[in-house]
């Protein structure tokens, strides 16, 4: 399984290849519209994401509600498209009508990929860069998700996501899987506990009304998820490495952890471990979770914990120095939108994020290329926790 | 650049080879092992470190002490194997020879690949595991990171390590590169502060009285690097992810970050952007560095600062629950070995992991051949920073 | 430099993303479709290939005319979707309509893969697999190949493909480039002499009165590609292996060779080794091109040569035996379509995908972000001919 | 399943790591060596291939005589080295020392890597390029090629190889695959049948006599490959796209077909394409291979036929042009050995090309961590041809 995103900001549409996925796997675009959905909400987003309401069509590799094992093409229309026609269409435009235009961006924005992205493809015009380099490239990768998170649940295996800290605010509780599963996805900040959403949305209000931003930390869990996914064989088949990857990736994102995470560093390691301990109907189970579902990079049977943290986002009212790329001179970093708080939605698009990696995993582990098959090695496999 | 290690921990060697390293680059055995050397320190190991001494030979891919663009293999041949041919050895043995071995281990050690691997190769004699999923194998992984080290070196790149935390003590000072630099090496814990040094020999000697070990945080500094490395046009281009893979894929490491980190969630956004700045001789420079060097997966110029936390070390002599896989019966978890940290060791690792992926992305980067090609290349990069 | 294709031969749509092309190609929607066009041309097609006229939508990575470094997306539109929607749609449907339906194909035609697709896909309608495995989907390969030989004419590397066989009638005559290039694209089997292009239209029609078909070789020419494209270092890197991967993937084709080809058995050494000759203002060269540009898989400054073969398209009027999947009885193999002859059209999908094969490997060769970077380091790599 | 090779020709060994085989496999290095062996024999090989006998040693991955999941590690150690070891060892020399080796290979031969080698790489000593490109590496291929063959045996799937063509003299006689596999290990140009192999035998000596060279067109054939390895999905994952490359991938072969190959050019498509039939106890079949066992880039279940040519060796006593790379002056090429055909050894070396990719698509398409999971998967996937 693997997959390629398009698309650029303001441009016509954002489009995704999906690589890979079994036959015969029953799928709606409802369904993967309703992900898409949850990222766009959350305490704490500018009025864009009220307006634009971003939903996918299939345009292939979907035949009357089930999957053909040949790629699926997933798009988002951007409906606004008519308005940007002139300046990000792909047809060339005459001379004049590029020197009417004036849109020419020469100010890169503090923590964007703008000044740099220029340099490297030699854009003097940095919408060239923030266009592609815009979170809104995340709506594609739920989408990715979206397909996976599907695909998983048909395995029985399932995901949650939920914020654990915005602007140090945090939320230490624990919280048994049931709790979570009831609870996140009521609550407009993604957090179990009412009194610290509560803090939290202060801390979000406080942070807008002087005009700057907060980040935080979201957490992702996958329960399910059969014993022996991943390899200790190869450095780059550890399936924690790979999560790794695709969660630093996701846009702002500054770290990952598994389980216990940076915790560990502080614990002696008696407290850390996870024992072994067996039961005839369920098999080998540990007694805690502190390393997260992964034992020498593959999945232990227990559920996949993984934090990711999320810097606040880089455009502010309060505005930074930085360099105009053509006088060389000196500016406050101009605004482009008005979110104070994405971490909500972050949290959405991490769980996606992490799905695929998990989706891709399971396919490569098992003969995947229809439904039938899969669920049947998947099923088999989980005997072997008994068994073995 | 990409490469294979092999190698079990009591076979005859561990090998590793790499391809992609350019032509025309002097490299000796001496240099490589005075890296492989750095891994085998550290206060708080066990006598095995010391016993054995970890060295490589050149097998292919050099000659006359310069790299021809071929592959290059790297052997540390295992001098103990005289002790292990019979229990190791690829040559089979008679069934006879096999029941008086009595070697197969049956009881899985928490924290360790043993009982998932078991299952996932279907090894009931655990050794089948435990000799490849041995954090041996990072020696293999310094010896890349030591080819990658001296290819960065000739590019005027250079990469440092450092303990930051262990067992809860932590140095929060800020030092610059130069303080780095000269006392990194010289310290046993590999810790600037020979204060806070102390305090953390003394928690690893108070964990070792209890039977008991600690893990730490590292951090792997990389300056020189030139801008627009990684790239932000598809997610698995951006740097900052696929080092978070390489350096999650170490033995024992749970978490990685960039930068300010995990602590990126508690702070203003205004406090956590980094300014930009331009000054005609050396560029565009950053006011701070809380991004790590990483804007849009992209280095921008900055020092690289990546952060790993490493687990405490699963072998104790505070035994943990168990369950053994034929008998299915509790035990207490056997002891394998004596270290009772190895965070400072960890350092070495994490330091080549970063600098393999790093020289890898320069290598794919510049046309790079040879070196002559590639250093011409990197410092017209570097002008770019001035220029554009 | 890498792509995926998508899409069903009677779906809404084919799409293809393509990642890695660096910015600032001067590129439009007209330039692409032309090599479109000459795809659905050539003597001895069928009546289909003259009603759809496939033309590709740009939807991303281009903006006002250039590249943008971010993928780009074509869109091949079906118009003719709209009488599939009830088939081929991706919404689901009642049972009540799937009965009323009765499209279902059971019957496997030999030559293509519905019988193995069913099979592997766990299929039990055929159209399943035939809409994806459709010889429709070079068209979304000739997108791909269009945009790389764009970007190979700012480099000065020019591709050209003619026809040297079809149903034995071979063009044996040896021509220079320029006759090649004057003639290929004005010939309506895209043969040089005309005596012989109408030998093999009269071929044609034979096929085609006795409802048989007709394959053939085609022959794909590049000129203008530097010296040391590819690599001897390790086996996956040689230039000519990719292509061999390549022209062998295209539905129909069943084997590719270089230069003398299959004729290089026949002959002794001595007349097929090309001798090495040098030239103060050209540089080094080769006295005859038998080995078709390639020396230890790189690109040797020689014309690159690349032969394929193509099959006779299997859908015939003159129908074979097959077996129906419910029943297991034998049945005499049904009729899709009715070109009797592919041959010139399948030249344009070869030169395409050589093409691909070619800008990728260039692409990884240089620092590629951008065309300015890549033109000046393709002309020193010229200069390298001359000056070793 | 992948790997990597190493090594150069005087250097002292060829290692290569084999990454993905499964757990559980019996495989000796006897078994091995067999299939070295027969890559060193044939009619017509000059003295060195008589002295040298290259055998691997096994040095990780193997335990007691069975793979343990974990990469595979062989070694063909060079005896020869100790009088390579001051021109080819890795140790620095003094320039004294270089001054007085006066080894400098300038004039590149024909038809070989050396000259765009030396370009590529900034190698003036053209021995730094031809040390790595010659044929020896073929010994590295054949070696993961026995362990693809030993594991392919094992799932009842059996590769053989034999030699059709040599300088013009063709064996164009069908036999059946008893025939083959009785006959073609005992004759020393693998050739069926006695009289052809005496012409070939007769033709290579005119050759030797002339001091010319003659090449040849070898098959590889492929029973009890089960149906439905590869797929039409994406032009990537077609499994003779892949077996292309690897063939054209070994030194000095210039083309590879599938079944009737360039035949298919000049027969009706009614005598091309394999009628499917069915049997209740083998279940479906065709009635003809003319497509070489693929249907979509898919195994059908019939016997692969890989067609390879390979042209003849570059090395001459009747020497050729070319040009000193120092004075740019005109010399006859030199003589490094003295095969004048090296077809027979060249049909071993494709066999197991082919061999290691069939291997690596039959291991992506099986949950194959281990044996018996792979041997299970493949017996259901075999009755799938007789129950779908």
């Amino acid at each position: 399984m693997r997959y390629l995103t398009s698309g650029e900001s303001h441009g016509p549409q954002l489009t995704v290849i999906i690589e890979g996925v079994p036959a015969n796997l029953a799928i709606t675009a409802e369904e993967i519209n309703e992900e898409m959905f949850k990222r766009q909400g959350g305490y704490g987003r500018g009025r864009r994401m009220q307006i634009e309401k971003d939903a996918i069509d299939i345009v292939s590799g979907v035949r009357n509600g089930y999957t053909l094992g040949s790629p699926i093409t997933l798009v988002v229309t951007n409906d606004d498209f008519t308005h940007w026609r002139k300046i990000m269409g792909a047809a060339p435009i005459s001379e004049e009508e590029q020197e009417n235009m004036k849109r020419v961006i020469t100010k890169p924005r503090p923590g964007h990929a703008d000044l740099v992205g220029g340099m490297k493809y030699n854009h003097r015009d940095l919408r060239n860069v923030l266009e592609r380099s815009s979170a809104r490239e995340t709506a594609a990768r739920v989408a990715v998700g979206a397909v996976s998170k599907i695909l998983l649940k048909q395995l029985d295996i399932h995901s949650y996501s939920r914020v654990i800290e915005i602007g140090g605010v945090k939320d230490e509780n624990e919280y048994d899987l049931e709790t979570i599963k009831a609870n996140v996805d009521t609550n407009d900040v993604r957090v179990i506990n009412e009194d610290i959403a509560q803090q939290m949305r202060d801390k979000i209000n406080e942070a807008k009304k002087a005009g700057d931003s907060v980040g935080g930390v979201v957490q992702t869990i996958v329960e399910g998820l059969p014993v022996g996914i991943g390899s200790y064989v190869q450095y780059d088949r550890k399936l924690d490495g790979r999560i790794a990857q695709g969660v630093v990736s996701i846009n702002a994102f500054k770290g990952v952890s598994f389980g216990a995470g940076f915790t560990a560093a502080s614990k002696p390691g008696s407290e850390i471990q996870d024992e072994i301990l067996y039961d005839a109907t369920t098999g080998y189970y540990r007694g805690s979770n502190n390393l997260g579902g992964f034992e020498g990079g593959m999945s232990n049977g227990m559920p996949i914990i993984v934090n990711g943290v999320m810097k606040p986002i880089p455009t502010l009212y309060k505005p930074l120095n930085s360099v105009d790329i053509n006088s060389k001179e000196s500016f406050k970093a101009s605004i482009e939108r008005s979110d104070s708080c994405a971490v909500p939605a972050a949290s959405v698009v991490a769980e996606n994020v992490v799905a695929f990696e998990i989706a891709r995993a399971v396919l490569e582990e098992f003969q995947s290329n229809h439904m039938e098959q899969l669920s049947a090695q998947v099923e088999q496999q989980r005997q072997l926790n008994i068994e073995f």
